[in-house]
């Protein structure tokens, strides 16, 4: 896939917003207030975990899908998991069939989930993008619509409307920091900002392709390991989310392993959040110092995904 | 102590409201939308279970403490979790010293939030009731300000401020179901409403202190027992709560601890909320049907505690 001439527009957010709007749910704010995380900041969290599936996914999903004719063979996509869990939800709510690719490093509690809803379900290679050619090339043969997690103007529209959201919820806020793994998300949220937030991508320092991609000035393989790799470890960051980060992604920051199960444990110890590695991600960062606001600065975190043990972040 | 000829006014939940301001957090609002619980409901969850310490319980300490001049001795509490780490949250934000009587009945979760905060915790009795009855004693002896858990004008006022602010937020609300212990937050919120929106009272099957009250016209002692005792286990309702309830409680039901379990699972399942049993027992009347609204009735679900082990909600 070349590097998209165009990133998607403001209009694009706005029509996801309409069309998806009755399908996902509208998610809180919390503002936990100084003293929370041992922060005087005057932080604002998104509580995207509360979406649908448990993750921020069917909002691009939804959008996906809505936005084009469905053929008889229906949706088709692969994932680490929260990407399934929405396309299957998706499709479940719209009565539609829909095949998934999950790696073997796809976590339990995330095919659980899965396996709630009438699909059909394949493990296909070990890590997300070997699940990924397994897909494409199945697609190929039934012609189902594929459902690409970060690399489509639909999913990135989809998942902009997160940042809208957050923009009508709290206006006064300075600088987003949003967790990247292929893009989706954090490419969602810089074509809605377009530069009127800072927006700070944060990565697993060993599964940084977002990073790398900014570093190279094009999208390059990078190696995928650690905690959070079932949610953020993809190889090369996705052509559309690249350009849209090229243009409005502020800074990209890496954080440890230790960093996300310290904020996961922050989570539940001041705010009785359950969040999963790839979910506090965004928040690690503040709180290892890999992202150090102004005293000042309004900062707005996304907190996007809530499916692991619960037991995890004691 | 007397029944009280007069109930709180709307005025001292609104004092209540400016005089909290800033202590305590604004918690959010969630509609999961149609599905969610395997319900059709257009459903309001008030996650006050964000709140600092877990619980609803700040708003009431707040008031309570900041309301009145306290003495060199500080202030003093009884509680089976909740209230305790709230008194020892605001005693140790407001620098006063603490002194806090917990029973044997009190959860390590929630003795382990206690232990954040600089305060002298002692264990009195088995269950809450001995508890307090420790905490008179000690309270005649050093003239510290008790900070009764439910049956003060200032504690239901503090509680007020969460009706006030849920109407605030969703003012479209015909029901609210609040789970009923001592009566702090039922009528607390009764007060608010007064009769504006219908609210329904839940208690467990094994302590329902308000319902033996509300049938026998003049508060009872009931037995004790069962899974949520430590938020909700109280012999004898407070003559404050009481008072409010006989004026706006409208229906007071109950539910069996399988209810209260299974609607932990189905909010950890659906919204991904770990809940402690009595912040689950308000849902539980629904999702039991317990209490059955009708079909176009919007209800409104206060969701008041989250102090549990994680474990127990999978």
């Amino acid at each position: 896939m070349a590097v998209p001439d165009s990133v998607i527009e403001v209009e694009d957010v706005e029509a996801a917003a309409a069309r998806i709007a009755g399908y996902v749910r509208v998610t809180p704010v919390l503002r936990p207030g100084p003293g929370a995380f041992g922060s005087d900041l005057d932080l604002v969290l998104k509580l995207e975990l509360f979406q649908h599936t448990g993750s921020f996914k069917p909002r691009g999903a939804f959008n996906r899908i809505l936005a084009n004719e469905v053929p008889p063979a229906g949706v088709i996509a692969a994932s680490g998991g929260n990407h399934a869990a929405a396309v299957a939800h998706a499709a479940s709510v719209l009565a539609l069939p829909a095949e998934i690719h999950v790696p073997e490093a796809a976590p339990a509690i995330k095919l659980e989930r899965l396996a709630r809803y009438p699909v059909d379900v394949r493990r296909s290679g070990d890590l997300y993008d070997d699940a990924q050619v397994a897909c494409d090339r199945r697609a190929a043969e039934t012609g189902a619509l594929v459902c690409h997690p970060y690399d489509l103007p639909e999913v990135l529209a989809g998942h902009g409307t997160l940042a809208r959201e957050l923009e009508d919820q709290a206006p006064e806020v300075d600088t987003v920091l949003a967790a990247a793994g292929g893009g989706g998300l954090i490419g969602g949220v810089a074509s809605w900002y377009r530069g009127r937030a800072k927006v700070v991508a944060v990565e697993p320092e060993t599964s940084r392709c977002l990073g790398a991609a900014l570093d190279a000035g094009e999208p390059v393989d990078v190696t995928v390991a650690g905690l959070a790799s079932d949610a953020l470890g993809v190889r090369r960051v996705g052509d559309w989310p690249f350009a849209a980060a090229q243009a409005w992604v502020n800074e990209a920051v890496t954080v440890s392993d230790d960093a996300i199960v310290a904020a996961q444990r922050a989570l539940w110890q001041d705010v009785r959040l359950v969040v999963e590695p790839g979910g506090a991600a965004a928040l690690a960062a503040l709180l290892a110092g890999a992202y150090v606001p102004d005293p000042d600065e309004r900062v707005a975190v996304l907190v996007c995904g809530a499916n692991t043990d619960p037991r995890s972040v004691t």
